[in-house]
């Protein structure tokens, strides 16, 4: 743990994420002065702990701004102004931009680290935030070569205190990532469910368990999103190009195969395409950037009545083990009577024999 | 229920589908013999309760052909000319071509129906079989004009005595209905995921669950996806064609927006791929076809401690209440503290009362 960050911070955005550092902050035992343009949600804010509201005479030693990207840019540059002494962060999911309209409106280049912490939920506002919300995420910090080297300790610090983990990437590098990892896939989530719309019903219902993890980003709110990917247009086109370039490669060889099914360039091409998904699929980490840790998964198979789960937990727990994850496996959709229960895997003979014991029916 | 279908019934190929239909069938009273050129297969499918080997003499009034894509057309040609006045079907997930090529290799047109269950599990083979696979799945059968009308209801008595709901389809309507749903979601999975294959390793560590839930698919068997997209070339590719355009007018739209953040015509592109986005998910059924159901989700922030689920599920067994269904959320693919509870909106006030008395954080 770095040294503490000492005076006040001031979170402007009590949103999700500004409410949930200003929860952390206080568990760590700093001041969190809140400030938000929404009355209620600043009201929210307050009453679930999270720091009192900015008042006159304050002096924050960091500004942390945690409001939509359409207004991140302004707010830097006008919270530099306000306080001439202090650190000024984000968490803005795109970097480029939100920096150099920050820097252009006349923030403090001296004093201005982007940041992005790589945490969220699916539901927004002060009322959803969680104090553990950061703790073990990836917090993304992109100094400037202007930057005053104390400024951005300061950030890597505030990033510790909430229980993150700070990893320094260029703004350039930082919006290729989010491109490649969340904004490209959200576009191809979109245009994939997009195709839905106009389906017959017979088509639509016998949708899958595939199909519906495919297409999940794509219900999120259309407003946030166009924000994030106009603010970040350059890195996504390009990383749209690319896959596009496959997908066309791709139909090629299909219409090869559908005039000839031994087409051996045709089905190498698709050979090539489901290879490297398999091999890109394995890349993708467990916990915070950690190679995916060794798991065992006991799956268990319920009878469908009440009270399976309660006696399955049970059981579980008087054996002492700790689950890592546990999956409710789908079929089309609805959960099926299999559990799956993932443990470390030294816990698992000890998880089959108790399971066994009370009668439990274990697949593997 | 349809009338029994009477006299046995020969699966071929005691693999994850061929030995769950074979359990279900027993289930029903139904005898079930049971063909698989691989011995341990064939033994683990007898061994696990799910039928007896086909011996000589063996009459068969059906004949369920579920061996991979690639040897369908063939095998079910063979067992057509072995049992000349058996019903033949198939469970592969492509129809026109396999039964084009099975009836040019000979296949009896008015006794070939052929079918797809949409069912499966991540894992394959007789060892993974379950009675109860089908149960409540959609199971679409796409006869022929040529066909007896005996010979369609005798496979429609299969799906009932499966457990299953028969859904009548031409064949180039069932392809043209899973390359929607099913084989061009897999390319786009693939296709994404390839594209992590090359990337920085900064650039990997930060993927969320977003990108996670979007490679899912691509992790499966290459070999069994060339058959499948290999065999439904033409859908799949007029399908990906589709989605491509719709990439491409996004790609355009957001260089415009690079060059200019106010392009009025570029935003609107944007919001008709995440509107269009948006209404598309909306449609994905919930159990079986019907729609999705409403459903009360109340959300518990657990301690992290050894026993809270247990202690949870207990709380609510007691107070009698049915989980449709249970989520532990994930935030960067680890679970957090966050269980979401899936119950009929009527039990909604009981849950939460029960919770509440137990002292559990309960959050909506």
């Amino acid at each position: 743990m770095s040294p503490a960050i000492g005076g006040p911070v001031l979170i402007v955005g009590t949103g999700l994420i500004g409410t949930s550092i200003a929860l952390s902050l206080r568990r760590a035992g700093v001041e969190a002065l809140l400030s938000d343009p929404d009355a209620e949600s600043l009201r929210i804010a307050v009453d679930s702990g999270a720091g009192r509201p900015l008042a006159d005479g304050d002096e924050p030693v960091l500004v942390v701004v945690a409001v939509p990207p359409r207004h991140a840019a302004l707010v830097l540059a006008l919270q530099s102004a306000r306080f001439p002494l202090a650190t000024i962060t984000d968490v803005t999911s795109v970097k480029h931009r939100v920096v150099d309209d920050a820097l252009s409106l006349g923030a403090d280049p001296v004093r201005l680290v982007g940041g992005h912490p790589m945490a969220g939920r699916e539901v927004s506002g002060a009322a959803a935030a969680r104090v553990d919300l950061l703790d073990d995420r990836i917090w993304v910090v992109t100094p400037l070569p202007e930057n005053g080297p104390e400024h951005v300790r300061q950030v890597n610090r505030l990033v510790s205190a909430c229980g993150a983990y700070p990893v320094t990437m260029g703004l350039a590098e930082h919006d290729a990532a989010v491109a490649l990892v969340s904004h490209a896939p959200h576009v191809l989530s979109s245009a994939l469910a997009g195709r839905l719309v106009a389906a017959d019903d017979d088509y639509v219902r016998i949708a899958g368990q595939g199909l519906r993890d495919m297409t999940r980003i794509a219900a999120s709110q259309p407003a946030l999103w166009i924000d994030i990917l106009g603010a970040n247009a350059g890195p996504v086109a390009d990383e749209l190009e690319g896959i596009i370039g496959e997908l066309q490669r791709t139909v090629v060889a299909l219409r090869a195969l559908a005039r000839h099914a031994d087409d051996q360039p045709a089905s190498a091409q698709l050979e090539g395409l489901l290879g490297a998904g398999v091999a890109g699929q394995a890349r993708i980490p467990g916990k915070h950037g950690a190679a995916p840790a060794p798991m065992l998964e006991v799956a268990v198979m319920l009878a469908d009545r009440p009270g399976e789960l309660a006696r399955l937990f049970t059981a579980a727990g008087r054996a002492g083990i700790n689950f890592e994850d546990v999956r409710i496996e789908h079929v089309l959709g609805r959960p099926s009577g299999i559990v799956g229960i993932l443990v470390r895997p030294e816990a698992g003979d000890t998880l089959l024999g108790a399971l066994r014991g009370q009668g439990f029916d274990v697949r593997s």
